[in-house]
């Protein structure tokens, strides 16, 4: 039976600089145990790795999630739906003009599944194992208004959760349930964070973990993509 | 500052029947208390609404799908994807063969709106307001593999929680940030939930907030939908 869960918040961070060792920073706040999982908000972790570039203007900016993207879904004069390189559907390929110094954008970390996985090393040699680490960002979906929390890179925690949820009166058919358990805990860590960056970081603790999976695993190939 | 989280699993109902008043079974777990968010799996509300019909085959299942469908989104021999009546896109129109009575299928409730508003009534009178219902179901997704639990009905909470998240770097633009709070809420309290509906109610404690919206304004208008 699944037992209680927290969803802590952690703060207390100072500005992040490129080079800045997160997985050290969380460590020294004391308050993650093994067992946790880390959900981190992809801001911090595009400034660590210096994934910054400059923009002045709109067009700047527009200009730089151009060149994150493999295609461009939809466009218009106030929106641009891309598909990153990574294969993550997004506003603005996740280029991102808040809380960041003037002059300049963040992009999405190269792979955000390898920067899950250093902090996750850094955390479980100082903390002990396992820790579970997640990136996350704030993403648009379809058919749905408003936006979500999703995982853009994990690392010690299986991407899916799977069981045989659903089969006919019959039995003539038995579609496995996988849910997506990593963008369900970087969703439950959003309700906690802060856009403003005072809370980049939090802890779900209590959860049960296995596995080890990527964030990667989630893109949906386009031949099997049924809800478009 | 956000403070921290509780997502606390509520167990022990008896097999729900058609007539079957859950606000009013919650209420006797003893476990809610005024300020929580009660996050409720739709197939118990299905099942206390009488929202069950026959379907002995799987031809029959499928039936009982497409009656619930506004528009055939895609459909192969294994998948029907479909637009509801109420506008959510979901595998079968929700309707759902597991854990139910040999013979019959559960449909999604009428209006989860309505279905949380009566239960939020009967657990506002009994415990004391403010407290907000919502009913999750859970959704696959467009470019996403792996399925979420997102809000079908809410009560007592607004939808989306908005901020000015950003503005490009010479100010020229504003794009408010709408975080869809209810869906994060009801992906947090999947991560305690049970599909063998053993767990079919989540408290999320220590969660601030106001307004009262519902789950129909997530459903985007087609027309102003940029991500398909």
């Amino acid at each position: 039976m699944a037992s209680e869960l927290r969803v802590i918040p952690v703060g207390g961070f100072p500005e992040i600089e490129a080079g800045a060792d997160i997985g050290t920073m969380i460590a020294d706040t004391g308050l993650i145990e093994s067992g946790d999982v880390v959900v981190i908000a992809q801001k911090i972790v595009s400034k660590a790795e210096g994934r910054m570039v400059p923009a002045l203007t709109r067009e700047d900016a527009r200009a730089a999630a151009r060149r994150e993207a493999k295609r461009i879904v939809r466009e218009t004069e106030n929106h641009l739906i891309v598909e990153t390189h990574h294969g993550f559907v997004c506003a603005n390929a996740g280029v991102d003009m808040s809380n960041v110094p003037e002059g300049v954008v963040a992009l999405l970390p190269k792979d955000s599944d390898r920067s899950a996985a250093r902090i996750r090393a850094t955390l479980e040699e100082r903390i002990g194992r396992p820790i579970a680490v997640i990136v996350s960002d704030t993403f648009g979906r379809a058919w749905r208004i408003g936006q979500t929390n999703v995982a853009i890179g994990s690392s010690g925690i299986a991407a899916v959760r799977s069981y045989d949820g659903r089969s006919d009166p019959a039995g003539h058919e038995l579609v496995v349930t996988q849910i997506a358990q990593i963008d369900e805990l970087a969703a439950a860590a959003e309700l906690v964070m802060d856009k403003l960056d005072r809370i980049p970081v939090a802890i779900v603790r209590g959860y049960r973990f296995s596995g080890d999976g990527t964030a990667q695993e989630l893109v949906r190939p386009p031949e099997m993509d049924l809800f478009r």
